[in-house]
């Protein structure tokens, strides 16, 4: 089945917000196995959204269209699809309740605008939207499904999840089922590489690579008549690429991060962790503190940017300062020494390097960075040149010490159980 | 004139990367008066670009397109437009030799498809690209006029930037010339309020405004003959708005950010600054250490999640902890004395709250910040609320953070200079 994104929004056409609705809806609508072929974005004008909806019709089984479903005279996306369906609006009693409710919790004034919310097209399926007043809406016609979606992504992205997968399944008469490996450690092509056989002999499940920073996810993909076959096609794939790629998975499921199974490794395992940043300046700190629940592990850090905060706070040597400068090997060993001495905590990550756009030189260029980690007083030092703007440097720097930190503490764990046995 | 933007890519289409060409693109366009009514999505197919690209040309004047200039096989761009234009590819010899030297000069190897991007239509114009090997190409026809861009955002906004805007503004009877004022301390409907009258009798300059995390960015824009008898025209009402927001104003410059002019604000007075940060995690330092050249004026910066780091690394009393709690005013004060007390910075921010999802209570809601600044001994603590998840209320504190920075640095620098004028 062919699915068409419409994006509706003038806020999104003059570009004053980035559609990342786009985006996920078509990653999702991907990973179901649908296909899609277009995206478009037009705004909220009644002649070019119903020209646009026409077009889409007569090229795609489903629109999925977010946006335009406000209160005000401007949001025109449900009255423009009722209309190219050839339906009325009617009111929908339930969703006039559940309005007058969400304002009477949230002790807000309705005005009389918001009960345009309450009309749907007749014969429509009204889809629940626990973080909003605008409900989502299908409309099916004879050859053609719309579906409607608040424009917001904190209505969307939850709707879609509850209301709008269920449903796409039920259409399909053979669903399509993912499972998102993710990778550290090693880069893309190097990752394809790897399973050029497994790529080579696909046809059920599929497996499609995708770069992130610092990360490879490998989605796999099983089509079958229900998800139990979907998942048992699955199955030896994910053993198989549990094989190849061992310690450098650190998660199977979608909505985990790095940083999330770093923290959960580090729970786990008893472990407290604190950070000694340079160039990254509290990005390291910032990206584990994403974490929910991270309290329980994280115990302090320090953004040592001058050579004076490394000596007075962390106690990294001026002898080594002045010898090796302050972006090299020896500093960051001391940086991540220094840090785990003063934290008492198991793991500390150290970084320093030159961030730029300045203050690179031929020796030591800019995207020249050392990474350290410290655990239990066993140190690794690893030295890393990256590539483009301060931003990119300082991106691929964190995921690159947080990749770091999770190799160091898996060692860590593997000799504290190799040890164990050993001793048995 | 009317544009519409083609964005060209697979990777687009199927939701691997997020759109933010489009974005950059429809804000250019629209900041020059020119007129956008469609972005269109669509992927590396020859049927499908090809009617993208006839539907477009058949409503719009000018077409902006991203993406598929690349050396591959998938690439299509150039040559779907040229086919669609009735033009032929020939080589240009100049582009050869730049992609020659582009390689050399990096150690590259050259393959044979790299060859294919010094290709272009016959008789349009060739776009420098100082960041890739794909140039940018400007078709004419007798309607139309189509605009090649690559893909990747390093090499779009530069190239747009020297070559499309220049080319777009000749092509304009009048022209279109913005200045954006950027302020904080004041939400968006308030700012909007202040300017109302300003708003009613607009017609040229028309002033527009734009709400971002903690800030608001009001645009003004004039249309003329020439870019001086615009400016001209801007002057008045950015005197106008300059008189309404005076101290809330922190820059006029479009490519300044809030971190930007704050590092500046620093380093023109002389002063320097830490950081002690609990629910932001780092984050404060990291935004401010964005900002190249910071280390002049950055000092050092502590994450203190826990209890004990509070007490450990910045002095907070045992006692204040435990009668207040760690998210409260008096903690806040603590820390930021603290910081400022240990790290010998002029300027020391501090930040304690509730980020959620978990730790909230009816007394201390999650979203509840305090957030502390000492300058030179003074402390000031602000209370906060928030809304949102996680990420939402730390991005809300980090900005509140840098602004009450920045009011309070303003504050001494004027206290300064009104205690000397008294001695006078």
């Amino acid at each position: 089945m062919v699915v068409e994104l419409i994006s509706v929004g003038t806020e999104i056409l003059m570009g004053n917000i980035v559609n990342t609705n786009a985006a996920y809806l078509a990653e999702q609508v991907n990973s179901m196995g649908l296909v899609c072929y277009y995206q478009t974005t037009v705004g909220d004008n009644e002649q070019r959204l119903t020209e646009t909806v026409k077009t889409a019709m007569g090229r795609a089984n489903i629109l999925i269209l977010s946006g335009g479903l406000g209160p005000t005279k401007d949001d025109l996306t449900k009255e423009v699809c009722a209309k190219v369906c050839g339906k009325e609006l009617v009111e929908d009693k339930a969703w006039r309740q559940t309005i007058k409710e969400y304002f009477t919790k949230r002790g807000l004034k309705l005005t009389d605008n918001n009960w345009k919310q309450a009309m749907v097209p007749e014969g429509s399926i009204v889809l629940d939207n626990p973080n909003g007043t605008a409900p989502g809406i299908i409309i099916e016609t004879e050859k053609n499904t719309l579906i409607l979606l608040p424009g917001p992504p904190n209505e969307l992205i939850p709707m879609f999840k509850a209301s709008v997968v269920p449903y796409l399944q039920k259409k399909q008469e053979a669903i399509m089922v993912s499972q998102t490996v993710k990778i550290v450690g090693i880069g893309e092509s190097a990752a394809a590489e790897m399973i050029d056989d497994l790529y080579e002999k696909q046809s059920n499940p599929t497996i499609a690579t995708y770069a992130k920073v610092g990360e490879v996810h490998l989605r796999v993909t099983a089509k079958a008549e229900d998800e139990k076959k979907a998942r048992k096609l699955l199955k030896p794939v994910i053993k198989e690429l549990k094989n190849r790629f061992n310690e450098h998975i650190f998660t199977t499921d979608p909505e985990v991060t790095l940083e999330q199974s770093i923290v959960d490794l580090l729970v786990d395992n008893a472990l407290t962790v604190s950070t000694v940043e340079s160039c990254s300046g509290g990005l390291v700190a910032g990206r584990l503190i994403n974490v929910p629940g991270v309290s329980e592990v994280f115990k302090m850090g320090h953004i040592t940017y001058s050579n004076k905060a490394k000596r007075k706070i962390i106690g990294v040597k001026r002898s080594t300062l002045e010898k090796y400068g302050a972006v090299s090997e020896q500093v960051a060993a001391e940086m991540a020494k220094g840090g785990f001495g003063l934290s008492k905590a198991d793991v500390t990550v150290s970084v320093t390097g030159i961030a730029g756009p300045d203050g690179g030189s031929e020796t030591k260029p800019v995207g020249l960075v050392y990474i350290g980690c410290c655990v239990k007083g066993k140190t690794t030092v690893k030295e890393y040149h990256f590539s483009g703007n301060r931003a990119k440097i300082r991106e691929a720097t964190v995921a690159a010490a947080l990749v770091l930190m999770r190799e160091c503490v898996l060692e860590y764990i593997s000799e504290v159980t190799f040890g164990k046995k050993e001793k048995r």
